[in-house]
């Protein structure tokens, strides 16, 4: 165990790889492009899904389940949309394998399916052709539902959590009477996304809308939360779309009005990823391992006991699994690490590597004076507290910390927020500090593309309730109204 | 709305399969073979996955999750697991599409892959190949992990929840230093599906071992447990393997033992499915539409205002809310329809449909008496309660409802849960009446295979702690020291 791995400063990208890897929540599996998610990295991907959940059906929105396959054609039918999901996908061709004559097993050709099959990279298709059947009146309306699925979409290089071929998520899709109800669902959503990502993953994000080039493909406007991490890259952490009445209309989906007129539907539809683990790791974590925050740490206090023999370790097992109780029954997870195969020492780096957020030591002299020292992970400082009411204290702690990190990663996205007027000066930001850049942009999608293509940054996003203020476009010099926010990304 | 469809004497087949499709359940997807869940089908799935979840974390088991796709040639790295699973499957052999020059939609044959990926049919060998990256010393071993996922078996002729394509399920696949502790864990597992069954399912099963014909591809024991239908046909409502150390030796997961030796690990796996949602319908449901169990049940307890005119719903609205608010309280999820939509009449036969345990029905008269009508849906038996302590007795009726479906599916089972010593009379019990039947069988595979062909009956099961007695197989005549249960089954 311990640090066998780079440091932030050294070369980040690899300190983020080794550390998914090293702290036991994903790695590469043996099919090119797909992650096996381990055990560590899914109980803290089950506490998101669970906080989510939560919020969707308070927000009124029930689950349901669509098919994993999706007819060739039915990709065709939203223009925009093939164009941006149906390119890079997984192809079942044929449904049978045979054993050959030499004894290998080959793809039986007379099982070759008429209409090949696309593995879902998103539901909206599959979706809308389903909700044909589902609504004929207003009074079927608005349809609020949610799925938890797995989704493919080809990648040749791809990096655990950030980019993969198969991932996990969640993907809503609304329909509704009205064209402004849909729009107040995209920015609920939004909204629900941004609340999640700040008390949950104790991570702020700029809530705003794409331009035209990033939008999802068959959205009329798509609204994303953006996040920024410590090497002062952006990452969008969430997206909802306006759809309008696109797939209502590719898909021929009416509706009876309360006057009797026949309407398109308006839709939306919105979605969050696996992708929020790498964003949960690269905000917070550090060199010693990862940081997480106490809403999502599937261990939130670890009690480690230093002894020597075993009637000193009962004596301390009896005050642990006291605590544990009593913690467990406030709600907070507790494990009690009483093997006796690692030393205390080994302990300490483990569950600093895996993030725990506090660790509780008991060891002799702490039995002596009725304490036990508390170290905090996100900041490492040391305590030594009585054991009286200690329960309360650590609860307390845990919510310390919680904010803590949230301020902490504001303070860090504030530090490495500029704004930029000339594009030098843009160019000399990104490639000294990164971070997100506020300029003025002409507003055209060729000179969003020219910056792209000369310094890689994007726009990541028109910030909602944008301030207005007259400027000029940092590359072409032309008129603008207001500043937009750029970074290069994820 | 209304009952339009078959009485169960009429036609059990097309009773479910309208009654599945009327309450919303689930419907068949415009992907030939896959079915769409839809929300109220998909809320008693959760509350399954929910308990199932608990026991399973209850019992040290964790999530993660595995690929979707599994390269080719593993499914021939263990022989005899191909020939059960990798021959009706999606087969990948692309990952890219285009746009033709007609403009059509095309694969791309540039883009062909250089192994085809199946779509996971189950996934002990991709799991296989990477257990044996994180198995390496007996300190490693117990591996208690189990994963959420959909999967794909081909199917032509397929049923909603019985038989599709795609469904969902979970799989337990855990690793063992100790034979003896793989075959504890393979019957600890069979414990806790009969439990689920038995206790939130209300649902009786056999338990049991599969002879070798029925056992899983790859396994040397298949335990199961067997739940037969209101139809007289049995229903497999889960499974449990022991594997041995044939995935442990075909994908070379070798471990250390404390001795310093080197050995294979010892596997088991087991699943339940969505075909549960099927044996939940068959095993209660009645011909006014679903009977759920409270335990399994999205909405346990509706109430229905019947009221003249907008004051006297505001005054029942007042008693209705206090009731519900009290049995949320309690853990209770109710649901109060006071839509101006649709008559109390229509609401009475939905709910029915809907299989909701307990209707509260309040109107003037009520209002003036303190009073409420309370139905219960399993035996439509309807009284005049005082409102005066009304959640606790609802909650009591709750309990009722569910102790009582599982007495009333037991003494269906055992009504037509049969002996049968000759072939003529085991003929003539399945032609009749079906049901589970008690016969002497000579133990070999040809005889089982024979019956089968003869009678479509199959060996459902082995009972665990069997009884042993002398007799003669009812086919051949030959010696048999026990009974086994046949049936016709889904």
């Amino acid at each position: 165990m311990g640090k066998e791995f780079a440091t932030r400063a050294e070369n980040y990208s690899e300190w983020y790889n080794s550390l998914v890897t090293k702290a036991d929540l994903a790695e590469h599996s043996a099919v090119k492009g797909c992650m096996v998610i381990k055990p560590y990295g899914y109980a803290i991907w089950e506490k998101m899904q669970a906080a989510l959940d939560k919020m969707f059906k308070d927000t009124g929105h029930v689950n349901a389940y669509f098919p994993l396959f999706i007819p060739k054609s039915f990709f065709s039918k939203e223009a925009s949309h093939i164009d941006g999901f149906a390119k890079e996908c997984a192809v079942v061709t044929h449904y049978r394998l045979k054993t050959a004559p030499d004894g290998s097993i080959v793809v039986d050709e007379d099982a070759k399916l008429e209409e090949e099959l696309i593995v879902r990279p998103t539901s909206e298709t599959i979706i809308w052709s389903t909700y044909k059947g589902w609504i004929q009146s207003y009074r079927d309306l608005p349809l609020l539902i949610n799925q938890w699925a797995n989704v493919v979409r080809w990648e040749m290089r791809t990096r655990l959590f950030l980019r993969t071929a198969e991932f996990l998520w969640q993907e809503g899709h609304t329909a509704h009477a009205k064209k402004e109800e849909a729009i107040e669902e995209t920015e609920k959503m939004l909204e629900v996304y941004a609340t999640f990502a700040e008390k949950f993953m104790a991570l702020p994000v700029l809530k705003g809308v794409k331009t035209a080039n990033e939008r999802f493909a068959g959205a009329l406007e798509t609204y994303c939360i953006e996040a920024l991490m410590q090497d002062g890259k952006a990452l969008q952490a969430g997206t909802s779309h306006f759809l309008g009445q696109n797939f209502a209309k590719a898909f021929d989906v009416k509706f009876t009005t309360a006057e009797g007129k026949q309407e398109h539907v308006w839709a939306t539809s919105w979605g969050v990823s696996t992708r929020l683990m790498g964003a949960l790791v690269m905000a917070h974590s550090d060199d010693e391992g990862l940081v997480l925050p106490p809403m999502l740490a599937p261990i939130q206090v670890v009690i480690v006991p230093i002894y020597k023999g075993p009637e000193q370790l009962a004596q301390i097992a009896e005050v642990a699994k006291k605590i544990k109780t009593n913690l467990e029954k406030k709600g907070v997870s507790v494990k009690f690490d009483d093997r006796d195969t690692h030393r205390p020492g080994w302990k300490f780096a483990e569950y600093e590597l895996k993030g725990v957020p506090v660790r509780v030591a008991i060891g002799g002299r702490d039995l002596e004076n009725g304490t036990c020292e508390v170290a905090r992970r996100d900041t490492k400082e040391k305590e030594t507290l009585q054991q009286a009411d200690i329960e309360n204290k650590l609860e307390h702690l845990l919510g310390q910390i919680q904010d803590n990190l949230y301020k902490k990663a504001l303070t860090a996205r504030e530090a490495i927020t500029y704004r930029a007027d000339t594009f030098d000066e843009f160019k000399k930001i990104l490639d000294d500090k990164g971070g997100f850049i506020y300029a003025h942009w002409d507003g055209t999608s060729e000179t969003e593309q020219k910056i792209k293509e000369e310094t890689k940054a994007t726009i990541r996003c028109i910030p909602l309730e944008n301030k207005q203020e007259q400027g000029k476009c940092i590359y072409t010099g032309k008129a603008s109204t207001q500043r937009v926010v750029f970074a290069r990304a994820y």
